[in-house]
């Protein structure tokens, strides 16, 4: 058994890991913990209970701070094209002021992101990135390729209005045009002589935006107006909880899925254009596994006993002596009163309602059962 | 003014932030900090001061889980020129068994990494890299450049004996003739029925050992034969020493340079081939870069008044109105009973005995001096 690292370790700062503009916001409202992405800090805790932001998220409106999302920048003739090259999803119909979720794979099918690409221009796209260095994956290809593009990271940091309120919150800063904003579109709004780039987006099924704060200076002030305008909207600043994310069934890179699964493991089909003649990276191997389908598939789980410790290394899932799984997240839930989890099964397991019996990393063996994604209440 | 990011606040585990071999035993030793490193968790302190560890490393031994030190791995036909392609360091007479320090570059001489190579065969090379994900460079390159070379992460995870009586332990364990191994240069030793890499090398200037522990299982039977055999020389578990990194000279990718800065800034002339007719990515940049100087140089700093906090931010140097440079890694060192420094300064003030004043994130100003590298004592 490989032990779990200690959740009471501090974070050690430098300059490698980057704050955000949103860092001193955030210090200042007593930020107790935090993970890093993208070489920069992500605050996960307010020294409050993951429980408790978890019922506020569901029933009022959050800041967060998540400027860990970095956009890797396409520009030039060849932006469109470099941009089809790394994704198995067809870009060609896609529309300025669109975001699109795309799976990002390598020349084997194996999944190196999913980031949600926004189109600004024909010629100009964004990657908002989960936790990987996929600036160099661009630019190594644009450079070995010989493309006419400009890749580079943009000086952008995204903020998320999280929440049922969110809209609420997001028009008294923005404007009331942005309640008609379509999900997973974004449009440009004035604040403070400044047009923002506005997505309806956001990691959490509560629904909100994402500001794609463009200058790091920008940053502070339109935290402190949104802080502001949030005076009896029970707005609390909060960040991606893990609890309301597994009940979502929303994938974090890293730990669901890796360079070892294929988009098919991860339920991405619909994202993938197979057999459609799009030239791709990885198309052949993600035919071919679509072909004979994929071998296992991310499944919800939801498992017995009391509250797990934080899943930092895969729990095998078992039936008897046989492993048909392992777990890549868990955590209780209030809602369920019952951990739940995200879980890769091996096919001719994955059915909604397959019992199975998790290892959990604390050395005790616990009653589980496969779910499907989101999970419902039963 | 920017924030810095709180000292106390926790690091969120999960899957994503990989654990190690070793991290067992360190959490068992009382880890009390971390640091993230190529997705990877890096042990930064162990409930002692850090001049305490400091007096410990530069007169006995430690022993350091640096696994975070990933190993992306050419391998095939293409590995010697993909490698050449990577680096302006010439490859071309390197042997195998030795270690190379090796700036990589980007087509405009950006910093992307500095690694330490291993030549482990004419057609396959490890990139021990420092915290950015090469692997996606590497293999977006071969890909693009359609090399016939296999681009992976081993499954390796360095273990570092650091110190003055690295050599006392080492041998201990894989025997005498590690004695005779030279700096940079790598061996195979056996142990528990396997061969194990091992480089004279190491991110200090105490002198010691990195293990190259392949097969995450071997890693914590190692540590431990390691940490008994250290009984009677005063092994303590250790970690990169900020105070003697930065006394030593020794950078750190992502806070000493990024891809904002050149090798030539960087002071790594030695290891850039100008004008040798090879062919790597960013020589028209940098011979352009080289023709006309740098326009910085990485320098020691001292500077007066308390114990300074943690650099995040870049931290103004300036003379009179001017800004002449700026701090990118600083702490207190009880060698010289004054703050330490590396930082960047400006051509024309980065001679040794240039007096500055450093605008420190407390809102400080002090007094500093540039040295030299590695510092002398005065």
């Amino acid at each position: 058994m490989v032990g779990l690292a200690k959740v009471s370790a501090r974070l050690q700062v430098s300059r490698r890991q980057r704050a955000t503009p949103y860092t001193p916001k955030v210090e200042a409202l007593g930020v107790s913990g935090y993970s890093v992405v993208n070489h920069t800090v992500l605050p996960k805790g307010f020294g409050r209970s993951e429980q408790d932001d978890y019922w506020h998220l569901k029933q009022h409106v959050q800041l967060w701070d998540v400027g860990c999302q970095r956009q890797v920048e396409l520009r030039g003739p060849d932006a469109a094209l470099l941009a089809q090259k790394m994704t198995p999803r067809d870009l060609r119909r896609a529309g300025v002021g669109q975001c699109l979720y795309a799976p990002m794979i390598d020349a084997k099918g194996g999944m190196l992101n999913d980031p949600v690409i926004l189109k600004l221009a024909e010629d100009r796209y964004w990657f908002s990135i989960a936790d990987a260095d996929m600036l160099l994956w661009a630019g190594g290809l644009a450079l070995g390729l010989g493309l006419d593009v400009e890749v580079d990271e943009a000086d952008v940091w995204p903020l998320a209005i999280q929440g049922p309120k969110a809209a609420d919150l997001a028009v008294r800063v923005f404007g009331e045009r942005l309640r008609e904003l379509e999900f997973f579109r974004f449009t440009r709004c004035g604040f403070d002589g400044h047009d923002f780039i506005v997505a309806r987006a956001g990691f959490s099924r509560q629904g909100g935006f994402e500001v794609y704060v463009d200058g790091f200076e920008r940053g502070g002030p339109l935290w402190d107006a949104l802080w502001r305008a949030g005076e009896g909207l029970g707005l609390e600043v909060g960040y991606p909880n893990l609890i309301e994310r597994i009940e979502g069934g929303l994938m974090s890179y890293g730990n669901e899925m890796t360079r070892a699964n294929n988009p098919l493991e991860c339920n991405l089909d619909r994202y993938c254009a197979l057999d459609s003649g799009l030239d791709y990276i990885g198309r052949e191997a993600l035919e071919s596994i679509a072909r004979d389908g994929p071998a296992r598939r991310i499944r919800g789980l939801r498992f017995d006993g009391e509250a797990c410790p934080p899943c930092q290394h895969p729990w095998p899932l078992e039936i008897g002596d046989e492993r048909v799984g392992y777990v890549t997240s868990a955590i209780w839930s209030p809602r369920f009163e019952q951990n739940v989890a995200l879980a890769m099964l091996e096919r001719g397991y994955w059915d909604a309602g397959t019992a199975v019996e998790v290892c959990c990393a604390d050395g005790s063996r616990r009653r589980g059962m496969v779910t499907g994604l989101p999970m419902e209440d039963t």
